[in-house]
């Protein structure tokens, strides 16, 4: 039978699907973990949900903050909480730009309206940003300081990318989803190889969720656990467990990984083999 | 954060995820089980893929059989097979109709038309129907029968009730889909009505699926071991493993379950407590 060509918001959807489904993953929900809260079918609904925003980024005539905060409203009614946001801020602009150079220029387009939009759409949400910072997420003053100062949303990363990888993307010219690419395809087509990558990627950089919600060190030996598994000192299943066991979760390396996959999927990696 | 209405078409596919990930289901693919050619991640893929024809038939202003056509011919674009093909023969009339009784009045407007598109769209698969008889749906000379005959979709549903369960539903009016519905509001909200949902269902119905797949014998013993797990004479696992291992699928009970689950979703029924 003929198919079709896949649409970018597809490609979006896909990689979405394919990274919760990836198994053994260490820490986060997968196919044989949920959280208390926030489950498989969750972090599925959202995948489902998103479409429509993924399809307004790739028309790419409307604006990038806007698009996010309608990425963010979709998949906020559930009662899984927070599933993709962190996604949605690389994918928005990967979808909306085609690849990493369209996602760059699109970012550097962004302007002050983006900034309050995606302010919007957070405050709402209990995704902690700048805390006791003037422009924390929650403080409805911090939509005067954007709007005074100019701050653009390509600012707003900027802001926050010391302590966030995934705003690091927006800045660095999204290299980890770029690693992540290359490591999916190094590793060959299939769904092994997403476990593989993970793996990977969270050996060699600190998730900045992990270190938001338990400090460095733990980030660190979270990084150290990961090498060991690699260097076959310890099992993926075990590793998973003390994850599970210590609350530790992996989130925004998850969300670089469904950025690597959809970057991967558009250059030839094979889920489906 | 306020939330959109569901569209019919996300429904229906909220109904896919969420049959899919319900576990333990005796015998089918399910969060931990994956069949060697069609695993999980095929399931969620149809789901994705199919969400065009499902917004064409929530449009309403296109024809049934086209309709079926374009979702079978978006989730062949994988190489897991037939995921929910006998699903869209449900859920197609239901979100163009909107409920049983729309969907009762779509059908009944089918004509010849409808009946040529469908065996387009299943000529090209590996579907059984009608084997050896001169409607075979792999027969091209089938083609000139429909259109020699006048024969409506609703005609070939007829022709295909006595063996198939899905096609069934045409005919009686959505009994099992009623059913199911009812069942899921009666077990309450959660994912947990859906297990129970399937487990009584399959301990009253033969799966026709079965019948063509092992005969009606082992479809009847499906049903008593269906009825021993509801009865504490079995466990649930217990079963399921020895559905797994005698490769018994009950695959068009799970397509009533779909079309079951988008019903009691458009009636209050909640998945997500």
């Amino acid at each position: 039978m003929t198919c079709h060509m896949m649409t970018r918001a597809e490609r979006a959807q896909l990689a979405m699907m394919l990274e919760v489904c990836a198994f053994p993953k260490p820490g986060n929900v997968d196919r044989c973990h949920d959280y208390e809260k926030t489950r498989l079918e969750h972090f599925l609904a959202s995948t489902i949900f998103s479409r429509p925003a993924l399809e307004e980024a790739e028309r790419a005539t409307g604006r990038i903050g806007e698009i996010i905060r309608h990425a963010v409203s979709a998949t906020s009614c559930h009662n899984g909480g927070n599933t993709h946001f962190g996604a949605f801020i690389l994918l928005i602009p990967l979808v909306y730009g085609g690849d990493i150079a369209g996602a760059q220029k699109a970012i550097e387009r962004t302007d002050v309206s983006d900034a309050v939009a995606f302010y919007k759409a957070f405050s709402a949400t209990n995704v902690r940003m700048h805390e006791h910072d003037e422009l924390d997420v929650h403080d409805p003053r911090s939509l005067e300081v954007l709007r005074d100062r100019d701050i653009t949303l390509l600012d707003v990363m900027q802001h926050s990318a010391k302590n966030d990888m995934v705003a690091r993307e927006w800045i660095t010219g999204f290299p980890l989803t770029r690693r992540g690419a290359d490591l999916l395809k190094s590793f060959g087509n299939g769904r092994e190889a997403i476990v593989e990558t993970f793996l990977t990627m969270l050996a060699s950089e600190p998730d900045t969720f992990i270190i938001k919600e338990h400090g460095s060190e733990v980030a660190h030996r979270t990084v150290m656990r990961a090498r060991d598994v690699l260097d076959g000192k310890t099992s993926l299943e075990k590793f998973d467990a003390e994850c599970i066991q210590q609350g530790i979760n992996p989130g925004s390396t998850a969300d670089i990984m469904i950025a690597a996959i959809y970057i991967a999927l558009g250059e030839g990696w094979e889920w489906d083999s």
